[in-house]
């Protein structure tokens, strides 16, 4: 696949199906690319001589050297176009036609064909089903969309045309400017993740955002994204984030939905920037496409306006920001420059009667302060203020001081001007305090992603081979279940389990139990039969003596409880002091986006009724391992809440790593619980085990 | 105090203080009342003849008479003017003056006088410190804020005049209008609740809604509120809402903080629907004041664009409503009338080629849907699409079927005209999704408090009496604390205690260990040791026969740990089987604002590591200390979760009435916790009582 830069700057656009006939697509692409742009445009169509006053050709043999074809074109004949262009030597096509894998298995089959096309000849294809692209630095609008919009430093990218033709008109409204706009339609060929990586190095693109409603290979996005939200903001509309949404989305686009668990976390190991609806969307874009960094997360609300200076100060503690605690000097001077009854503490309060050279007075002073990352201007309208001169001496106070200040101009009409000459400097005005603060929070939480290291998974000596022939033993069971009987692959990834083995006779139970200091636990080992303890089938304390004993107990209760279920013995386990530890859960599911999802949790009512889990995507390093733990609710009780001796923290941590390792190796492994996984003061222990392989995939894995 | 409708509908508005110097307060206050006010304006200042061509009386005395009077005088004389109104009749009063409690302890005692002079004279006054006053349908004007609204039937209250000077220029270019408004000042006299009473009953106010910093009086707000709400919506503004905002909050108005969760506590069972942010606020006001109620939570959604359609769906998700289910007769219905790449479950995709017809089609059926409570049209713009004849299409369905409906016609300026035309029918307009549904949500949120009835506390039958004298035991206390000695409290208010009684010698122990089925626990009593049981001050599981040398052990133990300790006795208690049982606190503190908080959760790791707790507002009804239990995240424990039996819910309801009871009865506890109420399958049982006693307001108590 070339670079996709030729698809958004190309010499020469070809519109493939271009016609004059009022309301067909071809003429409205065509029309949008007469509309300003300012390379060659080619209509194509064999029973034309002219379209719109310009030179049609038969077809791309024929015409001159085309660099971005647009094809509109019945979907029967999209294929043998795509072939023609190919051969004619274009690499980049957009294809506008519906009735691909939107529309039942012969659109899909069609589909198939067109990713081997392009797989083929190396193209870079946009859709099908798309409404097309745009770049506003060449003018170019070739869509069948809404006008071109402004220019500016977004790069936008949609699942949806009409969230393209919804927002652009807005958008042009409110003064917000793109640099290049790109329908996605089906994402046969280029998806999400391309575009990410395209405008993650294009030194124009200073925010990328998008409306998506899948992501067409999760680890992937995940790998390439990460590196690009180092340089550069990614703010993402991922809907579906309901069940309501995400069966609406599947029928919609026919995504297949991931785990809305998965894309939160997917998204946020990412580096994404997640917004929950439009207007968010838009806000942090605005932010982070016109301001710099901030240093600290320490705000300064600047206001004339008491009650608005209460409000943004509530937005401050919703936020990951805090209301900056001004030094001694800064207090000192805005004591001496504002009126006694000015409020000289963070919010500034200026007072009613506070005109620009008050408000830029206590702005400057403000920002001077080191503690101050970042500020807030906070109006209510007074018939001392002007609010285009407030403006003017906010832009000038921003640049001096390279620190980022966003807007909060309350009023109507009467803010309008200002408005925009705040805009043209960068600056996002927003007419509710707690938007103009989630667009100085977004700004620093990106600086939080950018100062990420990379989590880079630690390879840990494990013995693969092992884990290889233990896994292949689910081809002999019906369920491709494994359980406790298969502890060993957990030893094959040095995940820690108790001393003992599985036995199949009484006597070998007694010397097995010998071995083990102290009283063992017994349990039946039947792939029949999950539910142990309810049928009898585990003791817990046993002594030596009594093991023979107890084993012939346990096998009887199994068989009068289900006659046919194998028998594979009873296991005999060190018996773990509970009293002193926390049973923790650690598992993984597979999404069909993402992949692995490890999950972490306490036992029993914390992961079951509070439902206090912690989920990654795998495979992660220490630290979104630790992260895992660190971030439950009930993470204090690891670390020794209540007086209780601290659990082994990094033993967990560690497991959860092993973990990440082996289902990372595995894709054979489809679910895997460790329930539980003790954690006491000296370390942890897996206790049980339960896992779901698929064996065909098994049979592919290569070691 | 007389009927407020005179504040908002005067025949005579005199200004005292007005003048015509330019700047001045006095000048604004009556150039906005001669700018469309329908009664007399009455300037008054003696130093003037006229004032802005009207004539200018001395003194009230010698003016015509004066239903409602304007004060825009230096402080030292409000005073004095207050006094010469009150004697020439005037009963309502707007002090825009500031210099009161705002400014320190002068103004503070100036503050008291006036509201001693309101109590005297039954003023109705407004402020001080106030912006004014407005009513849209007489066209007054009456602050020295800024133009006067557009008129509408939202009626808004507001602590910050800067509130509402923001906001009204906004909400005119927004065509927001507006009954009353007023600037509340300082609340010396009239404060939220009486505005609150006063719309309650005004026929013209569709909608309440305030900006507010506290509430003065939190269980007057709730008594008359809940009954307001019944009819009228009343959306509020609360801030103040973080540690940050509060601070700052205190500092503007001087609002004394009460606790956050006591304000979301007080407004939740007042009926408020509380507003995050300024937005939020007309969001609300928006759909209340517009349309119908719902009659059930379904939603059906109608687009001609999937990925909007989808993220409306999403909002949906997140409120209280659903996507509705369409009946077979809707979908047939559907399938019937839209083509066949159209989406026929809800949400509804008409596809973007759909037109007017086809969308009102398609409403039209959605309405008819029993299903369906209310509809959200969401549409971006497209070739074949009027949004003006949308706009007239879903205005008449809308009213056909008085089913609730509100639009998101997303685009800029193409949006407008439409915008205005289901304005002006009552319809609300978002350009984003997600703020149409939280319209909705505001209307179904409002149908839910309509629907409760109110929740009025139960009267046990209790001993009084005994309370009083037990209660009157902290008086001999350094500390005013009272501790598990008083157990006889809860009892004496019908709260289960285990068997048992409080021992000065081992012999008597013995003797009340004898009377007791089973072990006893045996615990130190002695106001100065509150850790028994880290000093070896509790022995669990005591047989009859080893009480004696307990008893002595025990006194031992704490006489070594604190030897200049009280030692009251030993308390012998009945052994409770806490193996079947949860564990469970109830406890209460007092809110500056609001009272009696009580507090609800489970024992231990539940309320100190996962802070799972529910709090309300004392006195409260069954239905309220039910909604305590049920909210908590660990409820599922208590009902019989894992195996469990279900614990008796019922008592620990009950319990909580109880002691709801008993914090009203007696403000002078001032914090009391019940840990633990043990509630098992049999019944509940309070194990321990810790509670602070103001002595000074016992004394006042009067039985």
């Amino acid at each position: 696949m070339g670079r996709l830069s030729a698809l958004f700057d190309p010499d020469t656009v070809a519109v493939v199906g271009a016609t004059d006939r009022e309301g067909a697509v071809g003429r409205a692409i065509l029309e949008n690319l007469q509309n300003g742009f300012d390379g060659e445009v080619v209509p194509i169509n064999p029973s034309r001589e002219t379209v719109l006053g310009l030179e049609c050709y038969d077809d791309v043999a024929s015409a001159p050297s085309v660099e971005l074809a647009v094809i509109a074109v019945p979907p029967d004949i999209v294929l043998e176009s795509i072939r023609n262009l190919a051969e004619a030597g274009t690499e980049n096509v957009v294809v506008i036609t519906a009735g691909f894998s939107e529309t039942g298995s012969e659109g899909a089959e069609r589909e198939r064909q067109l990713r081997d096309l392009a797989a083929e000849h190396d193209l870079n294809i946009v859709g099908p089903n798309s409404l097309g692209i745009m770049s506003t630095p060449n003018g170019m609008n070739a869509s069948f969309g809404p006008e071109r919009p402004l220019e500016g430093s977004i790069s936008f990218m949609s699942q949806s045309g009409a969230f393209i033709t919804a927002v652009l008109d807005w958008a042009t409204e409110q003064g917000i400017g793109f640099q290049d706009v790109v329908s996605l339609g089906n994402k046969a060929v280029l998806d999400e993740t391309d575009f990410v990586r395209e405008w993650g190095t294009d030194p124009e693109t200073d925010v990328v955002i998008g409306y998506l409603e899948d992501v067409d290979d999760g680890q992937a996005f995940i790998e390439d994204t990460r590196t690009v939200t180092r340089e550069t903001p990614i703010v993402l509309v991922k809907s579906g984030r309901t069940d309501a949404g995400a069966k609406a989305a599947s029928s919609h686009t026919g995504a297949i939905a991931g785990s809305e668990r998965a894309y939160e976390a997917g998204l946020e190991q990412a580096g994404v920037l997640r917004a929950r609806s439009v207007q968010e969307l838009f806000d942090y874009a605005r932010a982070l496409s016109g301001l710099p960094e901030p240093d600290t997360d320490g705000v300064a609300v600047v206001t004339n306006a008491g009650g608005p200076g209460v409000l943004t100060t509530d937005a401050v503690g919703d936020s990951c920001l805090e209301i900056a605690d001004f030094t001694d000097e800064t207090i000192a001077a805005l004591t001496e420059a504002m009126p006694d009854e000015a409020n000289v503490y963070n919010p500034i309060d200026a007072i009613g009667d506070a005109d620009v050279d008050r408000f830029g007075e206590a702005l400057e002073i403000a920002l001077a302060d080191p503690n101050v990352g970042s500020a807030v201007v906070v109006s209510a309208p007074t018939a001392v203020l002007s609010y285009d001169d407030l403006a003017d001496t906010v832009i000038e106070k921003r640049e001096t001081h390279e620190t980022p200040v966003v807007t909060c101009l309350m009023g109507g009409q009467r803010a309008r001007d200002a408005e925009k000459r705040l805009r043209e400097a960068g600056i996002p005005n927003y007419f509710d305090p707690a938007r103009a603060v989630s667009g100085l929070d977004a700004l620093a939480r990106f600086r939080e992603i950018r100062e990420r290291t990379i989590d880079e998974p630690e390879t840990f000596d494990v013995d693969r081979e092992r884990a290889r022939r233990i896994l292949a033993r689910a081809e002999r069971r019906d369920n491709n279940r494994l359980g406790v009987e298969s502890m060993d692959l957990l030893e094959a990834y040095g995940i820690p389990t108790p001393a003992g083995e599985i036995v199949d006779d009484p006597a070998r139970a007694r010397e097995v139990a010998a071995e083990i200091d102290g009283d063992v636990v017994m349990k039946i080992v039947s792939p029949e039969i999950s539910h142990k303890s309810d049928i009898g089938g585990v003791k817990v304390g046993v002594a030596t003596d009594d093991v023979y004993d107890a084993y012939e107990d346990i096998v009887a209760r199994a068989r009068n409880y289900q006659p046919d279920a194998t028998i594979v013995g009873v296991q005999i386990q060190e018996l773990v002091d509970l009293e002193a530890a926390t049973e923790t859960i650690v598992g993984m599911n597979r999404d069909p986006q993402f992949g692995p999802l490890l999950l972490f949790g306490l036992g029993g009512i914390f992961v079951e009724i509070i439902e206090d889990t912690s989920v990654r995507i795998a495979p992660i390093g220490e630290r979104e391992a630790r992260g895992m733990v660190d971030e439950i609710q009930a993470a204090p009780l690891l670390r020794g809440a209540r007086g209780r001796e601290p659990a082994d923290v990094d033993g967990v941590v560690e497991t959860i790593q092993r973990l990440s390792q082996l289902v990372t190796d595995f894709p054979s492994i489809l679910e895997l619980d460790i329930n539980p996984l003790v954690a006491g003061p000296d370390g942890v222990q897996a206790i049980d085990l339960r896992l779901t392989v698929d064996t065909d995939e098994l049979d592919t894995e290569d070691l």
